[in-house]
């Protein structure tokens, strides 16, 4: 392996912004500017975007006070983008990196990002430009593979684990049936984390619903009524990607559905349509009067002041490891492993290869999903409480005995 | 005026929680342990509802820590309820009331608690038995009149401005419109809580719509296409209960609407038909390929860990000065009357009368709404601060000058 080059740095944000994504910007920011054979670090406006269109700014003259408020921030501070880039984009990348002098590639980002960066790494060795190209992992969802875990998570973790104490709460308060659908097209974790902040025995959500397991409508119609009869109340978590037993997910027949009406102003593809659609079975089918749904939406990721101090930590020092590992290696991505657990909770960071992680998206294990597929076991509240940190302590008086 | 009784005490809370309506239980318990002429607190299970059918806690035997835990918990610690008690209803309240010897009657929630609390008393009267009924203001909604706001909508304007912050910061990444549908049926306080967060001259929300001002679709269309050609993106928050140029409500037209459908299980009733629906005429109408919509729902009410400090303490305030009150007068509201503004901000409280309270509503006014009737003015600003507390700071840092 040569020598690190002294050169530029960019560094992109890329996919759907997260709690504490900022917290890697700021990591890769503070670790580089320890290292000499780094310059300037470019922020490229909207990730890729900004890299083709040559769009920068200069995030090494940003004062300490600010970094430190940027790393608390949620959502992506130099803008993100959805952009895949192919051949034609990634040359025209490259051509800006050149011009710019930029062999430091820093990207933040789910699976799609790390075959991102990739490409772009396998494309400058094919036109002989040294670049080192690294990924930063980051997702709400976890569904990243290699690593334990994805930062990310834990932040949006927390706030389920919030929602539902607090919605599960207001269910007692004015019983009824309580639909959430929860972020998480093909892996459950999110909505999974809506668990974590249970501590009485009757506390809901008391079904959990996640894309790893199909659910055919008179098995969730049976499932909500037996809770119904044993707690006079019941609230349920969904994934927006969960499907009918025949592996369809039910947001797209809704969409289909939807298509065949007349109406033509009305969608059904709307971020509300899956929630009020289940509702509406639960009224028709069990005859329940006060039956509401809601839709998380945008809220589980971009919530402010309320990070995992966990999940902001690692945040940061996978953006630092990035840079140190962009020193002696050529490419790679930043994985996590833990190393202790429980009350001694701890972590060390790694090296994988960028083609593990790239693309591919990991489910949920069997062992956090219950036998009957309603519900999340032990194992996985073991493996995400170190995740989300301290949760509210809450108190509810109604259960207390009578006078 | 007759000494105070020496007899039991009753505590409801009544309609929609907050996150602040245990503070106000809790004010009323340890109030009331200071005056020997309350032997039991007594907590009604479901308000109204468990004073009827004889279910109720005992609420002076709790720990301190257990208290404190109650007052920092959102939703209503025992229970609630949406009953509006006939005379019927209240004569057998009374007869409950007579066999436990309850003379203090301590009803917390919003225009129609209050009138509850007056019936009851002058019901009483009738039959000549003696008590003293006492309502203390809670609502989300900040829709009471008398009092210059009311305990539960800092907390909930306080989840508003940190809600629109991040979620700014997510379009500002990710650009587009996004429509998010707060809570307020009548009243717009807690829409335009939403622009509390907002410190850079562009921050969103950039158009927000309350009940107090109609909004035809032409001119809502008008106003986000005027705010894209200007920024390239546009936030926009919308009470529940805005209502179309003819002064009916979207909510209801849209309702109709479903009910014409032959479909049969496609609601459009439920809670994110209306940001659906707006979403889909953006959509339409201006060609935006990226349009999002988010009910905000039950987290604007329930949301853990997040309470105001001004508004918890005010709550608190409130219901201990309930219980001083009924020492020495028959019946009335507690009221909040500020003294002092800004940095300065200090309230006391007032007793005012049941039925000057009761079932009527105050909007928004005037001087709250901009000209356009699509923003709010500087004088909200100034109004509802001082009630939120500090809110998250943050960075963005795509707006910075490029290299």
């Amino acid at each position: 392996m040569a020598n690190a080059p002294k050169a530029n740095a960019v560094v992109g944000q890329s996919g759907g912004p997260t709690g504490v994504i900022n917290a890697s910007l700021v990591g890769i920011i503070e670790e580089a500017q320890k290292h000499p054979e780094i310059r300037t670090v470019f922020g490229a406006i909207h990730a890729v975007a900004g890299m083709v269109k040559d769009d920068f700014i200069d995030l090494t003259k940003l004062s300490p006070e600010t970094l430190e408020v940027v790393a608390a921030s949620p959502s992506s501070a130099i803008g993100t983008s959805r952009d895949k880039p192919d051949a034609e984009y990634c040359a025209k990348i490259l051509e800006v990196f050149k011009k710019r002098d930029i062999r430091y590639f820093f990207y933040i980002g789910g699976n799609d990002s790390a075959n991102t960066a990739h490409i772009l790494n396998k494309m400058a060795d094919q036109i002989s430009y040294d670049i080192r190209a690294f990924h930063i992992p980051k997702t709400v969802d976890n569904d990243l593979l290699v690593t334990d875990h994805c930062p990310g998570f834990g932040t949006a973790a927390k706030f389920e684990a919030c929602a539902l104490t607090g919605d599960d709460l207001d269910n007692r308060a004015l019983p009824g049936v309580k639909i959430d659908v929860i972020m998480g097209r093909h892996a459950g974790f999110l909505t999974a984390a809506t668990v974590l902040g249970k501590t009485r025995d009757d506390d809901g959500p008391h079904l959990v619903y996640v894309p790893e397991r199909p659910i055919p409508m008179d098995k969730f119609l049976a499932d909500v009524d037996a809770v119904l009869k044993k707690l006079n109340r019941c609230v349920v978590t969904v994934s927006e990607g969960i499907c009918d037993g025949d592996g369809q997910t039910w947001a797209k027949k809704l969409a289909r559905q939807a298509e065949t009406d007349a109406h033509g102003n009305i969608q059904l593809s709307g971020t509300g349509a899956l929630a009020d659609f289940f509702a509406a079975q639960v009224k028709a089918a069990l005859g329940v009067k006060r039956v509401r749904a809601d839709t998380f939406g945008y809220l589980q990721r971009s919530f402010p002041g309320i990070q995992s101090p966990v999940d902001v930590e690692e945040a940061r020092r996978c953006g630092r490891e990035a840079v140190r590992l962009a020193m002696t290696e050529d490419n790679g991505s930043v994985a996590i492993r833990r190393i202790a657990d429980g009350p001694d909770y701890a972590v060390e960071l790694f090296r994988t290869e960028l083609s593990s992680v790239a693309e591919k998206t990991k489910p949920m294990p069997d062992e956090f999903i219950n036998a009957d597929g309603n519900g999340i076991t032990e194992a996985f509240v073991k493996y995400a409480m170190p995740l989300v940190g301290d949760l509210p302590r809450t108190e509810y008086l109604g259960g207390r005995p009578r006078v």
